[in-house]
């Protein structure tokens, strides 16, 4: 027994596959290095554009630092509880195989470790891959004076540089657990998880305040009150602007996308171990490598289909078409990444008398078909190009009032669509593992499958995050571009690109909803198989006995299971109206600067270069400052309902979030992605172009939307999969001290202790609210006849 | 054995009871007739007054009849459906036991005779309750040229008319039913709710478009183009308007209420005979009545309870306090009914061995202060005197977007509050049934108390009604007034009864949302009761006997259960999307038409009348033809997804339905309410006053909630109920038609062709959106410059 246990009990062809696994992982990695010194080799144009690229590069390095010293504290207090915990739950039956005496330790340092891995993992996807961007901005913006294919492919592979580093990274963090750990994994698992769910959160949401509260506040003063075009030097905030994008769009995004990543593999594995295990009597009593082995091989073609499309992406001077080229790339990896999982299901995936195991085969490709038909719903209700956002538009004839209510029909509307493309899935799933195959163990076996389609769903992450990175990267480029004023030739290349990623930005939104979703229902699998486990240690439940203190289901028959239902689906609804608020209170600050430096003798006429650094820092403290009463709630919540009403209810509250989050998140991405668009279809001079009556309408949707598509919306995301990592951790803990019973006296103080905190938590921000804006949005008051 | 099969094996006193509760229930209808005539004696002003009068009164008969030909046929068609059901689901063995031989013939004619009972007491409610709402109006008008505290009694005692109805007719419906039915009555209970709920939705979702399809449409014309006040003679949809109001808030919203007045009683009897016949053992083997007679007499204590409460309704010159009149009312009632239910509780709700059952009490009471929790918490989020709708008022100071915003986040916080009101209620339940003496029973005890709840909190229907309906038939009398051009004292009186009644109409709406929650969590109790009775049929199982193939909860780590529980969800999201677009539509024909009318010569100078029949007939067209596609969805939706998914499913996809229909119900109406008192309250003076740019912006956010507030949110409360009740009435069919099996080719082909039906209809009802708005809307775009 070696110390990677996981190599334990395998074959040689399967030994070698999983190193084969973290060579590609690695060689993911590599590519990425290299793509990078490719990209940093390249030009960066004059010195006009060098400088105002140092602001941004300045701005984006002060978020993170202010980032990473917000989230290193409690990232050690949760590692510290996370190897504690131990101490309350012991190790698993399964560590204890694999581990003997050691196993206590093995599970603290795994769990903690673990979690510790999955942060930085995700914290370095998030940051690296933002700073790629900010490097890649200004060599668009250079690449663009001489050739239109340049300029794309530069901004896309500075894009591919994160995607890369997010499918290495994911690969490798699973890959090397399960090699650690082997068998018992699954604690290590969901420390990972975690780690990865927690940064993402935090990212996505200071992400998200900080880009809407930087954009809307630049716009409400500089295009509204003082007539300044877009990205005009003269206003304070507008590097805090273009930073933003590359916070939120970048940062945020592609850790919240790493994470589902690695969630979908998390639960995968967990899954895969309780089939394995149970597939053992059909195997000549042999633990069933195959479900854990399967999804490796799966992310590991995904890997090299990703790599391969890449070589696609390109155009040509004529036709000058980005948003084909990059098509071109994704289908081009959809059609590799299916042909290789049929390789390898007609290579390995056959039982122990040589039948072919289709449904795994089915399960992941079915993800690839959810992708694309996300993609396709996202598009038809957000594109200029179809009756959906062409309604909007023409509602806005009638006013603001008739713009917004048409975006709130629509986004509704799309929402159903979006839910039942994965509804479908879902039952696709039951279909495939509905066999006699997996008769003894249907539910887990379809909630693998389920979590097979989230690794097909994200096999083209890399693709994905490429596609999505180019928005920020390209509207940036774009910036630079305005603020040095380059020539007119290399503007029309840019304004170009940044209206091809101002789309791509907006459909690879409904994947990152959907993989979301798709992620936290397969975790939701994992959290029967770990309760169960915990509860026949902690009743003394023989394996195999049945027992009805066994969590078996989340029966909404029974009235306090409904109650956990009912608060799950409440969450979203109250997470979005702090995400709100924060975005309307650090609006508010930014725009109380703008308008004292705009006062400053010498901006307005252009001959003082108005102090961005200040902007940018008022941002990036209000962004931190509102993510803790977020974390904090994000946190909180999950642990008060478990102790109060117990795991079954929790399990209730779960599904209730993923319901109501799932509806909300599509609901605000679609109708805010609308709204923009529909803006963008007047001014192509449709209903009176630009300036116009509608115009002005429509621009009032699009100012709502912005918070919604790239604020409260994108929060959700991570809220499901964190809620639901945090419920699979402490789930144990609950069986262990409840042990079934009605709550003692002790435990209802700590309750209302927390609830207390959490709201006071809620009552101090929404007090913050009035507060500032009585001090500040006050004066912020515009000149009459000057309003939108 | 008589006719009255459940006054068998009733004691002496009981049967007196139910004698007693019959009488009151007359009693309240013989009390609304003898209010009627009163109110009918009292003066109706001058000629001019009648003169316009005359065509509101015209106007809201015309909506009845049509109304009317629009449901008729579908009664009939449902009635032999319901009737000709007793083929496919053989009567109950409870059916079989009270009637014999005669027990399919039973069944039968209880069905659907009941169903012809819910819905024509239903439509009854509704059509005179609104006609004694248009007969008060112009009453009122002229009593508020005499005396404020006349006018006030006028309009409340016009209000209590209806309210009286709907309570002597809902008590009098379920405990007739009770009467010829006794323990055989759940299916008549079944058939006799499923009627109320369907002319209930019908009026609610009719009832809704009308008047916002008429209010938007004639305020667009009427104020934002042509200058002309509120209420201007020139406009020809300001009848349309004011009978909107009729429509919506008053038969609407009566139909709406009496259907969970109707749905608690209907669970709680079939709940009561569960519990009934399972506490028989301890009982003596005497099937016990309890559960069954302590509903019936709350109920009655309740009708007596507002009927004092009523006296107090009174307020005299100098003070002139309308709302603390009602207020003092509504008090007064509360205690005389919580009182009254604790005297029936000491001197009847004792077991055999003469220990006091408290629960029932204690569930009943909670329904009063969740009903009063409900009242403050909706107060505090749309009135104008606290926080939340101050900053919404604040935040149109930075344009109409952020007026918007704040409001989002306003209404999604409020539904949270809401939403864990109904929780605490929902656990109170717990608790008080949670005793030794259901043990045997727990989640249907628990759920016999939720519908107690529900009992409770619908107790002072009475004044809520009252308070409800004093809304519209203040806002008509005002109409009238302005219309006739009354002097100055009297429309200062009507002004401020006017505003008064805003704010009752918009308090009741949560009180609305919430019963319509509760009563359906009480509904999905019946559900599980109502499938194992025909799962032990159908699949030959003793009653007692254990049997996997019962439906004993609704598991949602089924995957399959999980399914229906997303389709449920979304369920709320698109009827939303559609009653937008419905009233979008509908508005964009008024708008032509106010359009039209206006360039007839003489119109616009006030000497020809103009032609307000044609607006009110295009309202009334339009809301009926919407109406069809959202009664088709809303019945064909549940049966496609529970002969697809089965019963368990169903079970979910109820679940899904209740959660997200309550977030967004609340959600819509308190937005919607906040948005309208923000603009009142800058029209109170505040950030700048009427015809500032704030109050512009705050117009925007009215705007948008109107047809949130009035349409979308309401629509939902019968929705939930009526989804309940389909499925609770399918159920049985679909365990007949599968017997647990996978779904059959013949099935899959109907289900296909449904799932077509639905598609077809909502794709229908967009194209007519794109169609209209191409053809009208686009030629009502109003002169540049004039807009919001």
């Amino acid at each position: 027994m070696g110390i990677l246990r996981g190599l334990d009990g395998l074959t040689g062809f399967e030994q070698a596959v999983v190193w084969g696994v973290l060579l590609i992982a690695v060689g993911g990695l590599v590519y990425a290095a290299v793509l990078r010194q490719s990209i940093l080799a390249q030009d960066t144009g004059n010195d006009e554009m060098r400088k105002y690229w140092g602001f941004i590069r300045t701005g984006a390095q002060a978020y993170l630092g202010r980032q990473f010293r917000t989230i290193v504290v409690a990232l050690v207090i949760l590692a510290i509880a996370l190897f504690a915990s131990v101490l309350i739950i012991p190790a698993s039956e399964q560590s204890k195989e694999v581990w003997g005496a050691n196993a206590t330790m093995a599970v603290a340092i795994g769990r903690s470790l673990a979690f510790l891995l999955g942060a930085s993992f995700s914290y370095a996807v998030g940051a690296i891959g933002m700073n790629i961007a900010v490097q890649g901005n200004i060599r668009v913006a250079a690449a663009s004076r001489i050739s239109y294919n340049g300029a794309m492919q530069t901004a896309y592979r500075s894009g591919t540089v994160t995607g890369m580093l997010c499918v290495g990274l994911g690969l490798l963090g699973g890959t090397i657990i399960f090699m650690f750990y082997g068998k018992s994994a699954p604690d290590a698992l969901l420390g990972f998880g975690f780690g990865g769910s927690l940064i993402a959160l935090f990212m996505r949401v200071g992400g998200g305040i900080y880009t809407k509260a930087a954009d809307v506040g630049a716009d409400l003063v500089g295009k509204v009150e003082a007539n300044l075009p877009e990205d005009d030097p003269r206003n304070a905030a507008v590097i805090a602007d273009l930073v933003g994008d590359n916070v939120g769009d970048c940062a945020g995004m592609a850790a919240d996308v790493f994470e589902s990543f690695e969630v979908t593999i998390v639960s995968a594995l967990i899954l895969g171990i309780v089939l394995g295990t149970a597939n053992a009597a059909s195997n000549g009593g042999r633990f069933d490598f195959r479900y854990i082995i399967f999804p490796l091989i799966v992310r590991g073609i995904g890997v090299i289909a990703s790599l391969i499309g890449n070589i696609f992406v390109r155009t040509d001077e004529t036709r000058r078409n980005a948003m084909s080229a990059m098509n071109r790339g994704f289908y081009t990896s959809a059609a590799i990444a299916v042909v290789g999982f049929l390789g390898v299901t007609l290579y390995y995936m056959h039982d122990a008398q040589g039948n072919i195991e289709w449904a795994p085969f089915l399960a992941t490709a079915a993800g690839i078909v959810l992708c694309i038909a996300l993609d396709k719903v996202t598009e038809y209700f957000t594109s200029t190009h179809f009756a959906p956002v062409q309604e909007t538009s023409r509602a806005s004839q009638t006013g603001a009032a008739t713009n917004i209510l048409s975006g709130l029909a629509l986004g509704y509307e799309s929402s159903v669509y979006a839910v039942l493309v994965i509804a479908v899935a879902i039952f696709a799933s039951i279909f495939f593992f509905g066999g006699a195959r997996y008769s003894a163990n249907t539910f887990v076996a379809v909630l693998y499958g389920v979590s097979l389609t989230g690794i097909g769903m994200l096999t083209l992450t890399g693709n994905t995050i490429s596609m999505d990175a180019f928005g920020p990267i390209a509207d940036n480029a774009n910036g630079i571009g305005e603020l040095a004023g380059l020539e007119k030739s290399a503007r029309d290349v840019m304004d170009d690109l940044d209206s091809v990623g101002n789309t791509t930005k907006a459909i690879t939104k409904g994947v990152a909803i959907g993989s979301a979703v798709i992620a936290a229902v397969s975790l939701y699998g994992s959290f029967f198989t770990d309760v169960q486990a915990v509860q026949r240690q902690v009743f003394n439940i023989a394996a195999g006995a049945v027992d009805k203190r066994l969590l078996t289901g989340i029966n909404l028959a029974n009235p306090q299971i409904f109650v956990g239902l009912l608060i799950g689906g409440a969450l979203p609804f109250l997470f979005s109206a702090l995400t709100i608020r924060a975005v309307s209170r650090a609006a508010g600050q930014i725009v109380n600067e703008v308008r004292r430096q705009l006062r400053i003798p010498g901006v307005m006429e252009g001959k003082v270069t108005p102090d961005y650094a200040r902007a940018v820092g008022i941002s990036t403290t209000a962004a931190q400052r509102e993510l803790i009463t977020l974390g904090v709630i994000a946190v909180l919540v999950p642990i008060i309902v478990g102790f109060l009403l117990d795991v079954e209810a929790l399990g209730g509250f779960l599904a209730g979030t993923i319901l109501s989050g799932q509806l909300l998140a599509v609901f605000m991405s679609n109708a805010g992605g609308a709204w923009d668009n529909a803006k963008k279809y007047i001014e192509e001079g449709n209903f009176g172009g630009k300036g116009s009556e509608p115009h002005k309408a429509a621009v009032v949707g699009d100012t709502v939307g912005d918070p919604l598509k790239d604020t409260s919306g994108p929060a959700l995301n991570p809220l499901l999969k964190v809620i639901n990592l945090i419920s699979l951790l402490i789930a144990p803990i609950i069986v262990q001290v409840r042990k079934g019973q009605p709550p003692s006296v002790p435990l209802l103080v700590v309750m209302v202790v927390l609830i207390v905190v959490v709201a006071f938590t809620i009552r101090r921000s929404n007090q913050q609210t009035t507060g500032l804006q009585e001090q500040e949005m006050f004066r912020a008051q515009p000149p009459v006849g000057r309003q939108v």
